[in-house]
This record gives structure tokens, sequence and C-alpha cells, in this order.
């Protein structure tokens, strides 16, 4: 059984103890899943609403030739250069993740990923039989773009392809232009693919403004574009997501793989389609919400003894280092013993986010998808539990971090 | 890239032609997909116009609590002895048989199936690396499950379960009582799982009772169900379905697929847990209808030369044995070069549904999707057609048909 050696979702992992702590009366905070509070649009209930068949069929394997040229002329308003044959649709970013990798990696080859990453694209690495090359970014540089050298060094006959989720899932980091056309240095030297995870588009703080590796020239037949409804529309059980690719021998592979599962689901692709109308006083003001809960929490973090957290460019994540022994021990002693005010909190150990053992083992990923009232009382938790955890440890070591402060 | 090995869907791979008689203005009768023009339940329908939230939020992977709750009581109308902790919910009856193969197979291992075969177990096998073994079962028999002796020639240390489909999907075939404790006995014999796609349990005629190899006692660890909303309940675009077995180490791997892809669908949730309280005169008159179809097509084909159609048992598929030279290329002819009054047919060439080359090549899968009118007059396109086409090949050996007909 393959499943034997699938990684339980560090995501989820610890939800036997937060549930033990609500059945104990507790009321826990969820940091630990990108599961937005904002509301979704709307024009896309809707679109749920008003869905007018008296037959609930299948849709085209690649998804509905309506649905597909509104979600071009979506991604022509980020010059993104998509057509409507360009995109296959799939059931969640989940779908087109597995889909890229089966289609362009052979069991065996390889793939280099900037760790910590979002812990399934191991897992579906593991289904698909490719093996993950992890390259280190450091709290340090706040999760920046490993160097060029340190990728030439992992790069060898078997590599296919460099993956990134930008803006970043788990740390937050946007990447730069320079850093983006550095992979395009990359893929073009050695013939890679890469894949660029852009569940978080929308999120991109401090006035970035959003690039895709589909916009450096040149690149057209090595990207290969994830995408998913999830995050921007706050529409996660859509299960809506898309591959989207100018490469067509690889759409003509995922054609094939999609074909298989027949069709994504029909009403979430109506909703999905009327959401692309969804005006921009929508994402402004969701923005300007996340952009506020940021700067609250990781004010509030780097106020704590301690703790360190790089400031995040983009996406609703941060990596935070804790002063603790092990941050998978504190996230469950939080839950299991402590509370204040009869409140706890429920974070992701970051150590799920790296494949290298042993990485990440002081930190935790905290999602910033509360109100601010609540993140903020999620933060007093924190502070009160890291001085009260038995495990408490002040890292005074050279590579202890400065506190960072916004002002 | 795996993709390069991955066959292309049977049922769909001459859609170019159909689309292009369509094009030249010719109506083309779709017997090709399994895409039922029954009206999804009024109930089902209303739930997706009602669903009433402001977020639309991931579910639980296994799916939420009150839709297993429910799921499990329509399970024991059928006797099944389902409890809602047995119960994955899917995107789809697809992702259940991709998560089965996965958590219960490793890479490399063998599973049998009786064939012809709907054609994406072999995809979804070759995705999980999983060897498949066909063991034919013949159109002179109706398609009857092959003797246990021949499946155990084929049981051999790598071999790790018998796959079957239940009315059968694509030869409408319905398995007794007998031959399921036949592969009972296989299961404890060499210690094999029972994968059973029951995709089709309403589409039982004649007065068979539906059983599933779940209510064989002895046998609870040894059965994976796999089940979806689309042909129940007409309702294929919901992307919904279910793995259920008794086996926890299994549901407890096949839980860490579910969680690397999140969740499934939410809205086809709540709809699918409305659907369970469908009025059973809904089924009562689809189960006419369809046995209506079903007398109407079989006694139409077998009254034509050279053509020999097994009654199903079940379902609303048949494989039906042409007096051509090659299925595939009458199949494509009939789209490209024939029309009747401005009409044709597109069926599926039943060769891909066969894994051991050269087989069925005579043979094509017909599913009796259309109402009885337009069926009536696609057997009329498909009559003329068979006497029209330039590779028409009478049969004149010791195993051609006697002609079945029904009163």
């Amino acid at each position: 059984m393959k499943g034997r050696l699938m990684p339980a979702s560090p995501i989820r992992k610890l939800t036997p103890f937060a549930d033990r702590a609500k059945a104990e009366g507790k009321k826990v905070y969820h940091l630990n899943i990108g599961q937005p509070d904002i509301h979704t649009p709307e024009g896309m209930l809707s679109a749920i609403k008003n869905a007018d068949f008296k037959v609930w069929a299948y849709t085209p394997s690649e998804g509905t030739l309506s649905y597909r040229t509104k979600l071009a002329s979506y991604y022509r308003r980020y010059d993104m250069p998509v057509d409507p044959e360009d995109i296959i649709v799939t059931c969640g970013g989940s779908e087109a993740i597995l889909f890229a990798l089966e289609a362009c990696i052979q069991p065996g080859e390889e793939l280099i990923i900037p760790e910590p990453f979002y812990a399934n694209y191991y897992s579906f690495s593991h289904v698909a039989g490719v093996k993950v090359k992890p390259i280190i970014s450091t709290i340090e540089t706040g999760f920046a773009l490993p160097p060029v050298a340190e990728f030439e060094k992992l790069i060898g006959p078997a590599t296919r392809g460099i993956f990134i989720c930008n803006p970043n899932n788990p740390t937050g980091y946007f990447y730069s232009r320079k850093e983006l056309e550095q992979l395009k240095e990359l893929a073009l030297k050695h013939d890679l693919f890469i894949f660029c995870d852009e569940a978080y588009r929308e999120f991109c703080y401090d006035g970035h403004k959003f690039l895709s590796p589909l916009q450096l020239e040149g690149l057209e037949e090595h990207v290969i574009i994830i995408d998913t409804v999830s995050k921007r529309y706050s529409a996660c059980g859509a299960r809506l997501g898309a591959l989207v690719s100018k490469n067509k021998a690889v759409l003509e592979t995922v054609l094939k793989f999609a074909q298989a599962r027949l069709s994504p689901p029909a009403v979430a692709q109506l909703a999905a389609e009327a959401a692309i109308d969804t005006p921009q006083s929508y994402f402004d003001q969701v923005l300007e919400e996340y952009s506020g809960r940021r700067d609250l929490m990781v004010n509030a973090l780097n106020k704590m003894e301690g703790v360190h957290c790089p400031l995040p460019g983009g996406a609703f994540y941060a990596v935070v280092k804790l002063p603790v022994d092990n941050a998978e021990k504190f996230c469950q002693w939080i839950l299991e013993k402590f509370s204040w005010e009869n409140q706890t909190v429920m974070m992701a150990p970051a150590s799920g986010f790296y494949s290298t053992p042993g990485s990440g083992t002081q930190e935790v990923r905290i999602a910033y998808v509360l109100n601010k009232t609540d993140l903020a009382n999620a933060m007093i938790c924190l502070e009160k539990a890291l001085l009260a955890y038995p495990g408490r440890k002040l890292d005074l070591t050279p590579s202890a971090m400065p506190r960072e402060e916004l002002n």
C-alpha cells in the first residue's frame, strides 16, 4: 500500500487534540488551516442559487468552454497571455498539482522545491512517484529564493522541474521579478519545467504587483500554472481549480488524466464563471482586511520575547520561530494542557512543511484567517502559553534573530 | 511522462468525428456515453438552490458527518451494514477507484479484472502503478463471471485483489449471489480484496434483487465498495462519490489520500444528502423507463442480421457484436461517411474496454440513455449503416450466436 508511506497532513494531524479541547468547553482559535472567514462574493453565491438545469450533467473533461473563456479574460487582466484552450479546469488546485506532476515527470525523476513548502506537494509527488529534492530557504532571509548556485548543485540528469508557490504558502514570501528571472535562466539552461502555484495571486501586500512566470518571454513552453478559486473568492468548498500552460504537449497529456476522471464539478463552474465579474471593491476590501491582520499579527509576534516572524509579502500565512524545544510538542501542549480565559490556539507545526528531517522544529505556520478581535486574542493566548510552556527555550545563539517591528 | 502511456478514453476518443458530423448539420445520437437524460430528483435540485452559507468552505476530508450519517441510512435500506465512519466521501466515483487502488495495492502488484471492463479502471491502475491482469468474460455466456478455475490460474503471490462492477458497465451483466459467493471463496482462500463498483446499484431489471459483497458474512475485511451519486440521481456533474469499507486500516490509509486533496465538493454534499429522501416512485419510474428502453434496443438489435446482444440484467449498457470487420473503423465510418435522414449514431468501440489486445474488435458498447423515440431512430440508423458499411462481415463460424428475442 502506497498509503503506508503517505505522510499525514501537518495541518490536520492535531485535530483530535483540538476536538478534545472543544469538548472540554475551550474556545479554539484555528490558525492552523487556510480556511478564510471572508464571505464568498454575492455574485458567486447567487449563481449557485440560480443554477437552472433539469439534468445535473457531466461537463467536458477540460471544463466548459464558457467558463474557460471567461477565465482566460480574468488572466488577461493580470497580463497573463492565456487563451481558453490553454486551460484545463480541475477538481480543486489539488488535482491540478497532481495532473501537472503526472503529466510532466516520470516516476523516479526529480523535482526541486524550495522548503518549507505546502505539505501536499510532497503527498502528490509521492502519489506520482516523483522524487522531491528540497532546497532550503531560511527564516534569516525571510524565506527568499535560495541562491542560483544552490539550485545548480541539486540539478542533475533526472531533474525535470522546479516547483514554487507565489505568493508563498506557508511562508507568505513574495517572489520578486529578479527571482523569477533567475528561475527562468535555470529553466532554459537545464530545460526544466517551472511549476507555479498561484493560489494566492490576489493576496499581495505593500503595493507588490503580481507577476507570473507565464509572463516571462521565452518561458512559454516551460511554465505550468496551478490555480484555484478557493482563496480568491473564499470558495474552498467549490473544489475548482485549473492547470494553465502554453505547452500543447503537456495539455494533451493532462487532458487524458482529466478524461479518466470524466469532469470537474458542474455547479462550481457556473459559480466561478459568475465570480469573474466580482467588483474590484471586493478584492480591495479583502486585501485591506488581510493587510491589517498581518500587521497586527506580525507586530504582536515580534514583541514576544524569543519570537521571530519575517514580514510576509503575500498570501495569509507566516512561518514563525518560537522559543520552544519542539514546536510540534508545543502545538499539542497548547491544545491539551493550556488555556487562557478558556481559550487556546491551534497552529500547524512547521516541520510538516519541510522534507529535510530536523528542519523547522522550532517553527510553526500561522494562518491569519481570523478577524482582528479573534486574532488579537489568539496572540495573547500564544504569548501567555509561551511563558507557561515547560519546554520554553530561548535561543541565545548568534543566529537568533533581531526583532522586526512595523510602524 | 506517465501521460505518454496513458490510454485515451474509448468513450470520448471519437468526439472529433461526432463534432464534425454535427458541424455538417447531422443529428448525432449519443449512445457512446453514460450520461443519462433522466431528470435529477427535484429535492436534489432544490437543495442546490437552497444552499445557504456565506462562506463556501472546505468540508472535512472524509465528507460531512451529516451527509455520511444519511448515506449510511441509505445503505441500510439495501441491508448493507454501513456506519457513517465506514464512509469516505470522494470527488466522484473516479476518485474512490483511485484511492482504493492506491491504498490497497503497492506499485507493481496485481489486480484481476474480468474484461471487458470500464476503461478507466485501467487508467487509474496505470496511475497507481498497479498491474492489471484481465480475465476474459465472453459474449457467449452473456459476460457471466469466468469460472473459478480461470481465476485460480491467474492468482499469484503479487495478486492483491479482484475488481468487479455490478451491475456491470460495459456489459450490463448482473452478478448472481452464486457468483459473488465464488468471489468470496477466492478472496478468503488467497487473502484478496474484492473491489466492487456499485455505481448502477439502482438499475437491476427483471426483479433481480441487488446484492453487495459487503453483505456476505466473513468478507467484511476484504470488501471495498466504490459508489457515486452520478447514475442513481442522474447527477454526474455533482462529482460526488464514496469509498465504503469495514476495513479500518484501509480507511485510515484512504483518509490520508483524502486529506491531501483537502475536501470533496461542499454543495454536492448538501444536495446528495437531500437526494436520499427521493421518493421510491422516482426510482420506480426510472427503472420502468430504462427497462422499456432496454427491451426496445435488445429486440431491435437481435433482429438485425449478424448482430448479437445478450440481455443485460442491469445498468444501462450492452456490449453488442456487430457484423463488421472492425468496430472501431465502423464507429468512425458511421460518423464520418454515413447518415440516414440526416441522422447518425455515436457508439464506443468495445476494444477500448478490453486490455487483451485483439479482443472485442467486432463489438461496441451501447448506452441506452436516450428516450425511446430517439433510441428507435438510432436503431434504424444502425441497421441501415450496417447494411451500407463497406466492411460488413457476417460471421459464419460456429461461435456465431443465435439471435435472442424478447417477448
